[in-house]
């Protein structure tokens, strides 16, 4: 029989984590009793808990910690938390502790040092025992040392920001069938909050944006200079070039709802418009290119990012086709978002999961309650998600931030 | 080796009435080649075409017939149907001939009679051997003649009518991912054409009109007297009264978006002051109702029909608990509809289908690419249908009628 | 300012329940402070915190705690809970209480009364002040005594129950994209363990399960005496008639793959033989019936309950059309149950989720993650819901039983 | 008025072709009539039709003539094809003609050249006026002659192969609600037919594949030796490895359906565990990796391409990162392919379906009717679609095969 003394601390709010915890622990089949607690007399104090578990063997009772830690319960009697050199770039040693995108800390010296920005599932390299970073596993070099195993480390689960509109949103997703004119104006208000406290708003756009004839929406939103970076897939840039050229996405007008079975034509005609004249920026310069998203960032001068896909036709002078690079100018792009609205991509979404610190709030817009509902999990407990198409999300959008 | 000839008549329009034909009898192993055939020289003028089929055995061949008289062919050298006498009500002979929902003759001492308003899947009636019509398997009585087997039938592919705004609409369905503008546009106009020619507009409403808010565009269309007929279901009608009462739907909040997790008292609340009240008319004449979509049906004196289900909580005293008698009040009160718009509800949608003949056109929105291709292919080919949410079809469809 | 001094009470495992109300009362925008609480050493034990609420208002207080007692906390200083006579059958008194489902007890002269089989949405019925009684709305009588409002009654979240195979599914629901088979196999335990402790296994039915080709393995369950009530639709029945008499479902051959645009005559037809039986029994008497899912039934003589629907062609004379009939004979037929497992039938799922006490484990299978989720929250916590479609689940089911 | 002479040729089988050729003539506001035509006799034979196109202006009349060019018709009184001449690297004339994916054939110097292996999208190259050849944007070079517009060239619409098991299934998909025994019995015929007549059979997988379990069946397909090339994403391979090292996939345990909320770590360290070997090959010769998928690929010899994401935490050193890289080497890989089986991974299969020559066969199988409704229009006629899980999918073709 082996045995440790956990502590779980946090708001009342938050009394979710211990239950998880608890839950935790029981499944696994080991026991614990409650050894000591401190519940605080009003929301704004934290309360503690300490709990001591046992369990019959070191792996089962290693095992669990390694488990609850995750959740928020950490080692009450901690030694520093183990760290080992990297013997190669981009390859971490066995067992390196990844992050779960929650405010961290790490134990070194005998003193709690905050991991700032955990990025999802990054390592911990620990500089001369005084600062901790987190680290994507393509960016660890040789020689950096990083966290091994979870012994030393504690992870607290966010209290939501009292102040965001998108209390009591995050970590839910909205299905179609309620009211989403209420909560797409909080996300509206969370836009200029966000703006105003000096941070930016991404938005990562698929080509379901162009193809619904949301486009227009999203031109104004980027006109009015209310969007700081533009994230989107090489073929959403390729729908949108064609809809300026031809008035059709993938060869159907937008106009008109008629099924117009015309062909791709016009999509490989705009594509290669593009590649002709060198570029979205030539192409504008030249006249080639007068109206749309693209057209929008441009003249807005907002920056925008275009990331291609295997199964584009071809790829677009401005797009980046290699995905480490893409991963890694997104990393570097990302930096200083303070809040993410991503439609109908989840390929990109969760690359923009991946990359923005688990506190950064995010927004998901899909028309697939599983799509929708997996990035909710992903990117728990910091996402917000909403079953509505990219047309109904994107007006209501700009209505509210007085762009349409 | 016995053989029959056939024919097939229309437009070049219609030509996938033949090929489908032609598959038909080449996937049933059967042979055949072209006997005679005569092509127009324009569009307006018919066309037809004469097959000599060709089986190994008769069952063979009338196995086949049976099957291409559903698709539009018919025997050239036909005798008269065949009718039988109905033994009890309610109750057909075997192998009575089904209607399949498309204009249908029926051949009768010589002559082919039109029968009108063909319902699907009903019988028909022969009467004196001098008038035809379409009896649903329900009414049906002692005495009657019926044709049975598919000698003397002849169905044929209606073209769409020129002049309807939903035309190239009908018998597809719009996914999510496209522009759903346009296709909304038509169907205002078609409502408002609908509405000059002298016919009836009816509205089959379910739940979720009212979970997703958009319980305020349907009242405004009543107000205004755009729709003639509103058919709901019981529990549609009963988040309608709580919607007003408390502003919540089955508990949650209509103008908060937040998960409100209050359990569904209010919703018994609302039933059950309905039924203290004796009924909906009653509970607006005390003041207990003051708003909301039925209120405005009564105010706007609207007829309404409400259709209870097995899951209900419990009956309003206005709804219809008997499925038989709700299937019969629905045929009487359909009789001259000239559009049906159904959102949300595919169990009264079905219902609405069998008991419309089967050319009115009907516009069917719901959010399930899977539900909404189902209903397209039970109402082929006078159903079109939209993957859209109750809230945005509404808003648009209300926008487009000068209601909002 | 007026205050209320409130107790939850629970294991540490159900800590969600706790963190639920916090929650609820600052979104109210209530305040609190802790009380006094005790912390049990060990899971077995209870514990309980109190908490002291403060509202500006007294409707403030009592709207919060209308809504936290749904949560599982109640009032500690209670009086007994008020009670209304009924004035008329099936008419509740204003503001009466409905239960959640959940397990709950009532004040009267002092002393707790716990509601057995607390039926969803139902009244609590107070028989002279000693006994307890959920009633469903429908079944109120004139002179009987209901509860009114929340103040004496008591809810307590669930502990699940230890020795379930189902601990750890219920309340959640599997999509698609995960390993089905160790969920099956539980669901298949708890069949044997529902039926070894003398409870009744019902299964409900939809159509897809004749669609999919899926009655063989419902046919060999029935056959085997594994289920001991089975509860279908209308035309569920119908399609297993039409399969067994033409090989079809509405027209579509089993054992054929391909696409036969055949139309529904078979189904009409096969509707029509068992009305001019007079009945399923009769059918199968005179050799007309001789397969399928209710010729095994039949032949087990395992009952079943055949509920109409609006949308029907027509009944058969099994089938009950009277909705609110079939809502009590629900209600009579659910008694003693232990386990439902219910597929591919929303509508009658919510019913019988309504028509049997919270507390009885529910197994929903169905193809779409949407209506999944929202038959999980609607029966939470006692419902388990898996994304399948009805012939993977009944084929891994049967296996399971030992019936395939 | 200008007007030109058309003709359709085909099979009566394909008269849906001239059906849609008439629609689209119509829509777009032309005129025609019937000018001459040949019924053939019997169904080996071709028909057919000459229609006199008019329209009021030369622009018009282009505009339809690309347009039904595109649906197999054709100028009667045809000239040679334009070329132009390429100017730069995977750069196109303006107006160049992109392919249907359908049979075409191209005229130069007075002859009909038929271009062999017809790719979606891609250019028509055309060498000395004697020989054409399918081109991808990406591999035109400076000094290619491609056709312009689209005179001088002829689609025809493919019938179906006569003994393809997958006759009348392709260009369909079939929703869940059917039985899909008998047509994954077909896909498993065609299959061994394929590999019979010495082509290949490619298999596409996505992260599904190992998330629902069915890895152990596509392991079983590929130790037997009856896959030629496995296709899949950079995550799907991480998994595999994932699940063979810890027995789970994204942290969830493959052998019990508990939700267990471990979090990613194992899918780091697996991800590392084959980056720190060097890549898959030498992992498996270390004994790092003993089971799994693509140890089963290894062991049998069975290539396989990995294709990275920009959603990817980090590459396995196997991985294509670079997409423009991945398109080539799937072009050339898939040379000689007669079958593709592709798995719940839209992405690739968009790939795949761009890469591969029209009339190649393929099936796609996933879990929602939208994603698999989109594949099917993309990859018309030649696909066949499946609403299915990879599990249920994976578990009935290697029963079907003999491979479990």
């Amino acid at each position: 029989m082996v045995e440790e003394l956990i502590e779980v601390r946090g708001q009342l709010f938050e009394l979710t984590t211990l239950a998880d915890i608890v839950k935790c622990i029981t499944l696994r089949g080991l026991d614990f009793e409650v050894a000591d607690f401190e519940i605080a007399k009003s929301t704004d104090l934290p309360s503690w808990i300490q709990l001591r578990l046992r369990a019959g063997t070191e792996d089962d009772l290693r095992g669990c910690l390694e488990h609850i830690t995750q959740l928020g319960a950490h080692v009450v009697d901690a030694r520093d938390a183990r760290t080992e050199k990297v013997e190669a770039d981009g390859i971490l040693p066995d067992d390196a502790y990844a992050l779960t995108g929650l405010p961290t800390e790490v134990r070194a010296s005998g003193t709690w040092l905050s991991v700032p920005d955990p990025l999802p599932l990054a390592a911990i390299r620990v500089d001369h025992g005084q600062r901790a970073v987190a680290v994507p596993l393509e960016r660890v070099k040789k020689g950096d040392r990083v966290v091994v195993r979870s012994e030393g480390v504690r992870v607290s689960p966010t209290p939501p920001e009292r102040e965001s509109e998108l209390l009591g949103l995050l970590g839910t997703s909205m299905p179609v069938m309620r009211p989403h004119g209420p909560a797409i104006a909080r996300v509206a208000r969370e836009v200029q909050r966000t703006r105003a406290a000096g941070k930016r708003v991404v938005f990562v756009a698929g080509p379901a944006v162009i193809h619904t004839g949301a486009g227009v929406y999203l031109e104004q939103l980027l006109r009015g200079g209310q969007i700081d970076l533009l994230i989107a897939t090489n073929s959403m840039a390729v729908y949108d070039v064609e809809s300026s050229l031809y008035g059709t996405s993938r060869g159907l007008y937008l106009r008109e709802s008629l099924a117009a079975p015309q062909g791709a034509q016009n999509m490989v005609h705009a594509l290669n418009a593009i590649r002709a004249a060198g570029g979205l920026q030539p192409a504008v310069e030249r006249g080639t290119l007068a109206g749309g998203v693209f057209h929008a960032c441009l003249s807005a001068k907002a920056p925008f990012l275009l990331i291609g896909s295997v199964h584009d036709e071809a790829a677009l002078p401005d797009s980046l086709t290699d995905t480490a690079r893409a991963r890694e100018a997104l990393r570097t792009a990302l930096e200083g978002t303070g809040l993410a609205l991503m439609v109908a991509e989840a390929s990109l979404a969760k690359a923009v999961i991946q990359a923005l610190p688990g506190p950064v709030p995010k927004v998901y817009v899909d028309t697939s309650d599983y799509d929708v509902n997996k990035l909710v999990t992903r990117g728990a407990p910091s996402v917000f998600a909403l079953v509505d198409s990219a047309e109904s999300f994107l007006r209501e959008l700009a209505r509210n931030l007085g762009a349409w």
